[in-house]
């Protein structure tokens, strides 16, 4: 017995359109088509290279680079493209696809967005935000998995306009791709994820370049481990940066306040306090678990 | 044919005793064993039950709580005890062991040590720093592996009284357990390692430390990896600190002025300057690989 079938409705989503075909859009497409979930899985870039690499892999069964047309028999739009094109293609999707559509998005922020969506004439009442927290630091459609979202958490977000069945229907489609659901407003979100998404890429590429790459050579496993999201894309981080500043600056201040204190410490040779932050700091890690 | 013999002498150290059957003692002990290059390996610890463990997974074929006994017959002294611990270990070992012995350590922290065993009265002529750049976030001979030294680079820091013989046979030593061995004066040792080491355990306890409890369920990879190591254990860290203040003070600042400079380009809305310090950090860790 497929797994969806356990836990949630059949063909909670026959027609699916996928806008922007990378590792996340990919791996939507593999985990709706490895679970059987949907009739049909279109593809919609801005290339019709990219839309091929992902045809490859099985990840849709059919592309298009025209929007429109690609969700014009949507029941269900995922948009996955870069953060800063996410609610110019929302929009786009909310106009062009039928009646009783639910679009989604999976930016990593979510107060711009929604804001943007709700601020735009379309009428936006099939439209939550999603964010799912799976994730790798490669990119493409190349390195998509059908498993990605097994067991991961993903943030929906809905506004005090939002439809509860919009919200529901949302919820429901990510369950069936094996995630759990958490809800939040979008303004909750982006503070936490600043803090628990946001500063670790920050913190992770301030240590990178601060490192002299003379002496890579004596780098160990500590240091590989704390700066690899740094090999992320560049790109990308930047625009998710520039969506949710404040939040991302506040979080900062906070971790900044703790190297100081920590600096503090060291300067005065206070064992015992630095002691005490490292049992603090080790048991919010062990909390995590691996 | 066993793999020693297509690199080093054999025989290159037929009596050991490790000082100190940690993780590292402990996988010294199994290296050594694995590669057949001891006739006999000698755990000396402070409690029994910790040798007793040792004893149980194999990384040590006999055990005493007495270091003068434990080293009275040895050809090489790998003193594995906490850094705190170190000097007086190996002072002590240099004292009971044969003429001819070669005695070193693997602490993370170098300049200290080998002045401190220098200033001592003991004859240090058989004494060379090591430091493997190998380990694990978890602690104890349970966790010890007999390859745990294999393609990884230990750093061995003659100073200019080491004699030439001293810090050959600890080279020697090192790759017959599979290492890569870098030589450099402590000092030289201390100020890399504060960055590549040192600082990389004070940001992932910085950045766990602020991380509030309750947004756990929203930690995804990238905090989970950028994290890891503020799970190692707080005592051993809060030592090793202590050993290198000044060069993990100055790389904390390194560190703490580029976070200011990414927080001005973020306050700046200066998204391009963020990009280039986004490139800058990912050529960086790029250049190491996994």
């Amino acid at each position: 017995m497929p797994v969806y079938q356990q836990n949630v409705p059949q063909n909670v989503a026959p027609k699916v359109t996928i806008v922007g075909v990378g590792l996340i859009g990919g791996s939507i497409g593999l985990a709706l088509g490895q679970r059987g979930l949907a009739k049909q899985i279109v593809g919609v870039g801005r290339r019709q290279q990219s839309l091929d690499r992902a045809l490859a892999c099985g990840a849709i069964g059919s592309a298009t680079v025209d929007l429109a047309a690609g969700v014009a028999a949507a029941d269900v739009v995922i948009v996955a493209t870069p953060v800063e094109s996410v609610v110019e293609d929302v929009c786009r999707a909310l106009a062009a696809a039928p009646a009783g559509v639910l679009v989604t998005d999976v930016g990593s922020t979510k107060t711009n967005i929604c804001e943007a969506v709700a601020d735009n004439e379309v009428d936006s009442c099939g439209f939550v935000g999603s964010h799912p927290l799976a994730g790798d630091h490669r990119s493409g459609p190349e390195h998509a998995r059908g498993d990605l979202f097994d067991g991961k958490t993903v943030v929906v977000t809905p506004t005090k306009a939002t439809l509860p069945e919009t919200t529901e229907r949302a919820e429901v489609f990510w369950k069936s791709l094996g995630a759990q659901v958490v809800q939040m407003p979008p303004e909750q979100h982006d503070r936490a994820l600043a803090t628990t998404s946001h500063l670790p890429h920050l913190v992770a590429s301030a240590l990178a370049a601060s490192t002299p790459p003379e002496w890579l050579p004596l780098a160990a496993t500590g240091w590989a481990d704390t700066t690899r999201i740094a090999a992320a894309d560049p790109k990308l981080w930047t625009q998710i940066f520039a969506q949710n500043t404040p939040s991302v600056i506040a979080a900062l201040d906070c971790l900044i306040e703790q190297l100081q204190a920590a600096r503090s410490n060291l300067v005065a040779d206070e064992s015992t306090q630095i002691e005490k932050f490292l049992h603090q700091a080790k048991r919010t890690r062990d909390a995590l678990g691996n």
